[in-house]
This record gives structure tokens, C-alpha cells and sequence, in this order.
């Protein structure tokens, strides 16, 4: 976290590299109602296969839900602390659902022309009906969706925690989940009692290939990320 | 797109409003090597459970690979187009092979002390054997790299159009990728030949819930997300 005035937003290398997988948070500062709705609309603008947008966002600031949710979350202690809880679903079939709502506002919009809007509504269709595997469909734009939301918030001075450790069937049940969503992870945002140190990341001579699997990046003069602040 | 000085690289907010899915690249226009390395570094800094790490970014530039690319994403145009070609790969068990040089950096920039090094090695060891559908765990680091993957493009002023639209098989088997890892997604990356209109987004009144799934969001005065240029 390097500053937090929600007038000047970090820019998108700056909040990359300022983010933590946030430990504990301040459980006496709230998140306004304000931040929180800029976080979530630019988190919507994420990108998706034929603009169907499968993300959905539970949001849980109760106490008693909190206290629900850590309950399902293997009593991880953020899941009390942090003022706001997500968790970010994974609609498996919103072609079902929402494309005629979303192809009409492409037209209204002007990103389809009135001819091109039957073809995409059914060539959207006729693409979703070949996918078998749903959970992991919907998890990839739903994932776009979560980076965004939690580089939005560092953006915005607000600190944020991926969470993957829970187990599904209990958030489902104790939320009324169905059975045509997957949980794909769950997002603390508040703000950090402390600064945690950055952890490092492989460099890219490691997870960068080139031209072919295996075939070691070249370019010379690789320079490892480093954390804006100490 | 709003701008293109890689030295002021837009705020997250913006880099989201302004990115758009590329149709077409400017065939004319190369990626700078500096700008490619930038873009990938800012990617790498995503979060991932126990710093794991799981994304690989195999760099397609030849006309030869790209050409052989497009031949398995059933010959979308944008794939001989875009100067840059990055499949998206989520490897599968980063724990076996890399767990020891990601906690030995971890130990190095004091992100864990000597003692927690160990307990950390063995819970993240202990964590990944619990893990049945390792496609499923990867892809959901992995697009969070890829999203921060295009919004540092966006933000240093360079198009790019993420593609769930390929044949994995086709993919794997042209570039030597083994079965321990998935295809997650491609994206291109370049220059953008056109304008294209915002396609829009659903209102956080459809994608959002209140403390139980179907719970409308009640918080009044819900602005759609709207782009920032024509």
C-alpha cells in the first residue's frame, strides 16, 4: 500500500506492486459504501467470452455472516477482521439467462449494428453449448474479474486478500448458493494493521518461454520485480 | 485505448475503462522488447495460494509459430495479426518443483523468518496434496495473472484481445506443452487498428447480492460503468 487517496488512483504497475495478500485487518475501519461500489464497477469491466460477464458478487459485511463465512473458511481470522467479504462466483450459464439483456445493450451502445446482434446472440449460443466443463469456464472470466476488483481496490488505497482456503459446500449451504455456481474464491478488502514485506516472485527467465514449451526466454537484461516501498 | 506514454501508465480504473477485446492489430506496428519484459514483470506480481505461482507465459513472435498458432484457434484473424502472441499456461504442480527457490526468496527479503520457512514449505506441500482438480486450481492464479496481464498492457499504452476461442489439443501439440499443464487463454498484444465502442456491462444490481445469494444490492444510486473516450 503506498498512499491512499482514493482521488488519484495508483496506476495499474504501481498497484501490481504495492498489493499484499493482506494478514489482518484494521477491525475499526470501515470501507465506505462509496469505495466499495467503484471497486465492484471496475471489477465488472473485466473482460468475458461473448461479453457474458459470469461473474457474481456475494458481498458480507454482518458481523453474524462474517462470522458464517469464517465458519466455512477454516476460521482463517481475516475472514472477522476484514470490514467486507466477497465472495466471487462463477455463473456457469448466463447465455441462458442474460444475453438477450446484454446483446441489447451492445446495440443500444453501438458495438453491434442491429444485423450483427441476432448473429451474435446465436453464434454466443451455439460456442456455450459445446462447453462441457462449466465450473472451469466459468472460473477463467471469473478470476479476470477478481484480479480486477482486487488491483481496483490497491488503486484506491483499499488492501485486499485472495482467499482459496474454504471449503465450497459449506459457503454454498451456509449462503444459499446453487448448485449452477462455483465458488471460485473468496476476497477480504479493509485495510492492513501492518505492512507486510514482499515475498518475491520467480524471475521471468523462469516462467517465461519462448517460441516453443521449454525453449528458455532470451531477452537479455531480465530484471526481477521489486516492491515500490520497503 | 485513452493514451500511449509508457511513462505515465494509467490508473487501474482507467486501464479498465479503456481496454477493449483487440478485433484487429495493426500488422505494421512491432511491441518493443521493453515494453513486452514491462508488461510480463507487471504480470508475475499477481497473487497465488502459498506465492505458488502456477502461470507460464509462452511468447509466440515468429510469423512461422504464429501462422502455426492460428491454425489451432480455428484461424481468427487477430492471431497472424498481433505482433505478440502470449499462450496463457497454468502449470500443475509448482510445489514439486519450485516450492524450495519460492520459500528460499521468501526467506531472503524477510517475507518468513528462518523458523516459519519450514512450517511454510511443509503447510504448502501438505495444502497442494488436498488438491483433486489441479486444472481447476491453476487456472484460477493464472487468469488472475493474465488479468493483470492486459491491464499492465492497457496501462502502458499497448492493445490486447484475451481468446478463449482454441483448440487445446491443436495447441499443446504444436508448441510441446506437456499434460501437467493447461491452457488457460491466449492473448494478443499490439496495436489496435480501430476504435471499438464499449459493449457494456450488467448493472451491479444484476452481479451483485446483499449477505445471501438473490439478495438484491440495496445500495441506492448504482451508476453503470461507462467508458472514459468514445
Amino acid at each position: 500500500m503506498i498512499h491512499s487517496d482514493p482521488h488519484k488512483p495508483l496506476s495499474v504497475p504501481d498497484a501490481a506492486r504495492s498489493r499484499r495478500a493482506t494478514r489482518h485487518f484494521d477491525t475499526s475501519r470501515p470501507l465506505s459504501d462509496s469505495l466499495l461500489k467503484q471497486i465492484l464497477h471496475v471489477a465488472t469491466l473485466a473482460p468475458s467470452g461473448y461479453n457474458l460477464q459470469p461473474w457474481r458478487f456475494l458481498v458480507v459485511r454482518t458481523d453474524a455472516n462474517r462470522k458464517k463465512l469464517k465458519a466455512s473458511a477454516y476460521n482463517q481470522p481475516k475472514v472477522g477482521e476484514a470490514p467486507v467479504m466477497v465472495i466471487v462466483l462463477g455463473y456457469h450459464y448466463p447465455e441462458r439467462s442474460h444475453l438477450d439483456m446484454i446483446v441489447a445493450t451492445m446495440r443500444e451502445l453501438g458495438a453491434v449494428t442491429p444485423e450483427l446482434a441476432a448473429e451474435t446472440h446465436s453464434r454466443a449460443r451455439s460456442t456455450m453449448e459445446h462447453v462441457n466443463n462449466r465450473p472451469l469456464w466459468t472460473t477463467r472470466s471469473t478470476m479476470l474479474a477478481a484480479a480486477t476488483l482486487m488491483l481496483a481496490a490497491e488503486s484506491l488505497g483499499v488492501a485486499s486478500a485472495p482467499m482459496e482456503g474454504f471449503d465450497e459446500a459449506k459457503v454454498k449451504d451456509a449462503f444459499g448458493v446453487p448448485d449452477d455456481h462455483t465458488v471460485c474464491c473468496l476476497i477480504a478488502l479493509g485495510y492492513a494493521t501492518e505492512a507486510k514485506p514482499f515475498p518475491g516472485r520467480l524471475g521471468l527467465d523462469e516462467v517465461c518461454f519462448e517460441e516453443h514449451f521449454g525453449q528458455p526466454w532470451t531477452l537479455g537484461d531480465v530484471e526481477e520485480p521489486r516492491p515500490l516501498s520497503p
